[in-house]
């Protein structure tokens, strides 16, 4: 996938829609020369908005489509910037359900103007049933009270603290953003659901005894659509430590607003039991939380209280970083 | 897919890896004209062993594969079976991952002969995420200590018993036996795992107060490589009633020798932990148990031992019926 990217951020106004745009634009933001988005857009990603034509009179390469809706599916919306820019000779890349190449219009155009099409969402590799057998190496998994509350950023953390120390660490991505920024791993969520545990053994393979595989988490256990796909993702790393991520602002699972968020007790319990099935000496080495709608004050008043009645250390990665719940992985 | 039907067992000698012919040769044994099996295959259904070409001079249509082995490829030693099967004018049928349409030479020969290839396991629909919304109508869904325990058919025995008292009930198939079997439902380890909710919403829609979904289920929450498939199926169905089902003989968890079979108190909260996101007043309403490796007697005791033990009514669904479990739904 050749950058510079140019972040195409459609007519989004949800901020957990646009993950792909803003992972890239947080961790790799030395590859994104701006961002494009339609009139009735709202995100902004900090990046310079750049007319198409002028991104690729700046030397962009690629528009990358950074919001990923309900479904995954390419919007109509969507379909004019992406013929205009084939027609400037941009390449697309994107992390949908639905691909790029099998859309008759934006292959066919892709073809007359000589440029590529990218879908990082569908694996191109054969998988197996998962086997269950024990692997060698440490594991950490982030885990979530819900869908999009940070568990791809807090593993993100995760590995820089720990590299930072000199640990032998390596993220490994789970979901379309995380392929973007680190260019391995897949997303889970497109494997057929026989194969989930056996792909996501591939993922974290055999290693050192001392090196940590920091596995970003996907959907949530208590999510009524997804809750299959972290199953899977859990009994297939086979984690030595979780780690529990939330959003501070969150009362109800995303877009089922008849779920309230699951008390964190009974949320730690729950992907416990799940997880013991293939390692028994599982344990929560802390919580990472989301208080970017909670001020300075909020936010460590919250944690106070979260780390007093859970007895693990909690942090928000972006506003403290993650080096208590590192200290904490006996390391 | 044209009746009547020939079943090829492969060099089969694991009665469990024949589901697909078992389950055809017992619900529908008024469409299978024989059975056929390599040389080294030990396989019995019942059926009488006929040559490729003396089923077709009795009227056979079809060729099943009633054998899918672990990972659902298709074995090169059938290829010779097919191709011959193929060229005495057979149409083939498969529940197998891997597509028989996609498979070069079989695909080449069968135009060649002008015989249909069916492709059972894939489901041909387009399904969306699940919304975890509540339907009307009443569900109850088979569950098991481990896969290949009797869930499709303490599920079609429980539609059998339901529809003889004249309780409106359906079965609803959720893998390719099952497909084979009802003419209807699609196998839900096949679609992709961000769907599978999404998909098993759709196999059971909004119904009559009093109409009964028999849903089939899937896998086992303890099974190392599918328990993502069979929470998938729970949150899906939104299940009233559970059943449990177990082989009176297993004692470790299928291909998989270093998991042990979980104690049923913990295997049942275990699915109540989870069935309960979707619906909050989920139970047990028995267990079925396959007691072929015990004698009647030994059959007897054991089903006692169980009723007492977790007082609900234990049957094996071959000796006894599962009338005591019908009678636990509160109709």
């Amino acid at each position: 996938m050749q950058p510079p990217y140019l972040l195409f951020l459609g007519a989004e106004t949800h901020i957990g829609n646009a993950k792909t745009g803003a992972g890239l634009a947080h961790w790799r933001s030395e590859l994104c020369i701006g961002q494009h988005k339609l009139p009735e857009g709202t995100i902004d990603l900090g990046l310079e908005e750049l007319e198409l034509a002028t991104a690729v009179s700046r030397g962009a390469k690629t528009l990358v489509i950074g919001v990923a809706p309900h479904g995954g599916s390419i919007d109509d919306s969507w379909l004019p910037v992406i013929f205009k820019a084939l027609e400037c000779g941009l390449n697309i890349a994107a992390g949908l359900h639905e691909r790029l190449n099998d859309h008759p219009k934006i292959s066919c155009i892709a073809k007359q103007y000589n440029c590529q099409l990218y879908d990082v969402r569908q694996p191109t590799e054969k998988f197996s049933v998962a086997s269950g057998d024990k692997r060698s190496g440490k594991r950490l998994l982030t885990v979530g009270s819900d869908c999009a509350v940070g568990k791809k950023y807090s593993a993100l953390a995760i590995e820089k603290e720990m590299r930072a120390r000199n640990i032998n660490a390596d993220y490994r991505a789970t979901g379309q953003t995380g392929v973007f920024i680190s260019g391995g791993g897949f997303s889970i969520d497109a494997v057929v659901a026989d194969f989930i545990s056996g792909a996501v053994e591939t993922l974290s393979p055999d290693n050192d005894d001392e090196h940590w595989d920091i596995v970003e988490g996907q959907g949530s256990l208590f999510h009524p659509s997804y809750a299959a796909v972290t199953v899977g993702l859990i009994h297939g790393t086979q984690p030595d430590v979780l780690v529990l991520c939330h959003d501070a602002s969150r009362t109800c699972i995303q877009d089922t607003p008849n779920y309230p968020i699951v008390e964190f007790s009974e949320c730690m319990d729950g992907y416990l039991a799940i997880a013991r099935l293939t390692n028994k000496n599982v344990y929560f080495a802390g919580i990472c939380v989301n208080t970017s709608m909670l001020s300075d004050k909020e936010a460590q008043e919250y944690l106070e209280n979260l780390e007093s009645k859970y007895q693990l250390p909690c942090c928000d990665p972006v506003r403290n970083g993650v080096s208590n719940i590192v200290d904490n992985l006996g390391l």
